[in-house]
């Protein structure tokens, strides 16, 4: 018999069709094979093909915008919102808009195009969640900015539009209809509880253990009770944290854990395009005992389609509890 | 500059990018082509390869399960949800489940396999309709349901596995999640107005008259404020009409104003594929003052990416107005 769960954080009901438990062979893989040889923007020696370094990692001396960098943060060549210009909110009758002040920037995360984000050493990895923490720190003190959206995706099914790995940040000037939709059920749940959600959430599946994929000392990767997708995967603190930050000014931790994930996702899916998405408080309520953020990683293997679209409302042929042991059971 | 918009119904917030506002021919159009030929389990003569009829349009006297029919409704062959069995709703801890007591339809539109929604004849085109209103009312009795998500996934890419034109429904023992907030929207609006929002949102676009595609006697299309996808499409009743009903007992008005609007995305966007989803009241609550049911009709021609799914705020790179003027002019 099928089963409906509901996620707790989103409010989301997701169908579970157990006994047709798919297994990962049975998804056609639209395996991530990067080509080198073609012309490729984000690669060294054409710096002066993308819009001027906002900051890079390079030896200290070497001029920006030249190669030599270990990585760099551009802003988009297309960028879909605009920093410069007062922010307008403005009414039209019963509608609302404003003009698309904000930043949309890319984080290109290695020279190396032949790369990923799984495969670069872990100093790396860490360095592109440094290069995360240091633009979220710099775009906080823009007053006209509300929120900061750190996403990746991977592939091109998952929306990617060049195959250097790269990440990417749009800075809003309002908070998300998701964001702010998770911060209100977390509240509420603490004004019930007195607990954070997330930190009960982690407590009761580190008990259970069906669904944890792996944890270190700090941090913990789990299938989600009610995932939209097969392998959607979590990574969260296991302290409660309600901002994205170095946990003792260290990303080694988180660099290790992501990297150990997306290892096992290629290795049980053959490299499956992915989106990955950091969902942290909004610049106002940064610090606060209810919000505890985290990475939802989303690997695009079905089709999202009407139903999904016109309900919020998913069905899922892999049970977490499958995708969490298969994800274990990896050798990397 | 950009525009951020927000739509009124769901509160998601859109980028409308209107410096690179595409034209349809942007669009790599993944043309929709029905092949005749290879075996259908949905074509007159395969009737025992699906499960058997619900209901179906068929000359009187002419058995169940035989060819002859002009459409068919039945179980869904891989259904998602079972109608056997007793509702149980559990705890798990924090989390929440029940089992997945259900139904899950497929509205075989048409007996020609290289026919569409949009090329079947008017009456062929009522008789879909009509079968979506038999199905609801049948249905509502089923007092362990609470709602019925109708929509069609019409070409691959939308999610659609069988090409012979056909819809779907969902009966389900919840009421999701979007349709929830929809409905919770309106009544804070209408407490706040004593006027339904949707009925507010037609007298401002037909004033306005810039996002108006079609409209006739009892029904208007509009492309929305703030759409997600390029092209998107609404249909509403004139009138207000909280539950999806035939306007004086009839459907031809409604069938008329949806074929026409299918046969516009048709030759503008060269047979695209799309999402099309009825949003109607739930059972509990169908007649009201304050919802407004309407039909979403969202084309798939951009790549849904992480930024979009971490936040549910859209980039849309054709601004509503130029597609409702794209829809107005294409000679149907």
């Amino acid at each position: 018999m099928p089963e409906l769960r509901k996620d707790p954080v989103s409010g989301r009901w997701v169908i579970i069709s157990i006994e047709r438990g798919k297994r990962p062979s049975d998804f056609l893989s639209p395996t991530l094979k990067r080509k080198e040889g073609g012309f490729c923007p984000f690669c060294p020696g054409n710096e002066n093909t993308t819009p001027p370094e906002i900051i890079s990692f390079r030896p200290s001396g070497s001029p920006a915008n030249s190669p030599g960098w270990s990585l760099r943060v551009v802003s988009n060549k297309f960028p879909a919102l605009q920093i410069q210009g007062e922010l307008n909110k403005i009414g039209e009758g019963i509608f609302d808009k404003m003009n698309g002040v904000g930043a949309h920037e890319v984080i290109i995360e290695t020279p190396e195009h032949a790369q990923s984000l799984a495969t670069i050493s872990q100093k790396a990895a860490e360095d592109v969640l440094w290069a995360y923490y240091f633009r979220l720190s710099d775009l906080k003190k823009d007053m006209r900015l509300k929120y900061v959206l750190i996403f990746k995706n991977e592939g091109e099914t998952a929306g990617a539009s060049l195959e250097h790995s790269h990440s990417q940040l749009i800075a809003l000037p309002i908070v998300p209809k998701v964001v702010k939709e998770e911060m209100e059920t977390a509240k509420k749940y603490y004004e019930n509880k007195e607990r954070c959600l997330f930190c009960d959430i982690i407590v009761q599946e580190a008990a259970a253990d069906k669904r944890v994929i792996y944890e270190n000392e700090r941090y913990i990767a789990i299938a989600p009770f009610a995932p939209r997708e097969p392998f959607e995967t979590w990574i969260l603190p296991k302290r409660h944290e309600s901002a994205f930050m170095p946990a003792d000014k260290s990303f080694s931790s988180l660099a290790e854990i992501m990297q150990r994930v997306l290892k096992q996702l290629d290795k049980v899916l053959s490299f499956p395009p992915y989106n990955f998405i950091l969902h942290t408080s909004p610049f106002k309520d940064e610090i606060n005992d209810y919000y505890h953020w985290h990475i939802e990683l989303v690997p695009k293997l079905t089709k999202t389609a009407g139903f999904e679209w016109g309900s919020g409302f998913y069905i899922n042929p892999t049970p977490p509890e499958e995708a969490a042991r298969f994800m274990k059971e990896a050798r990397i």
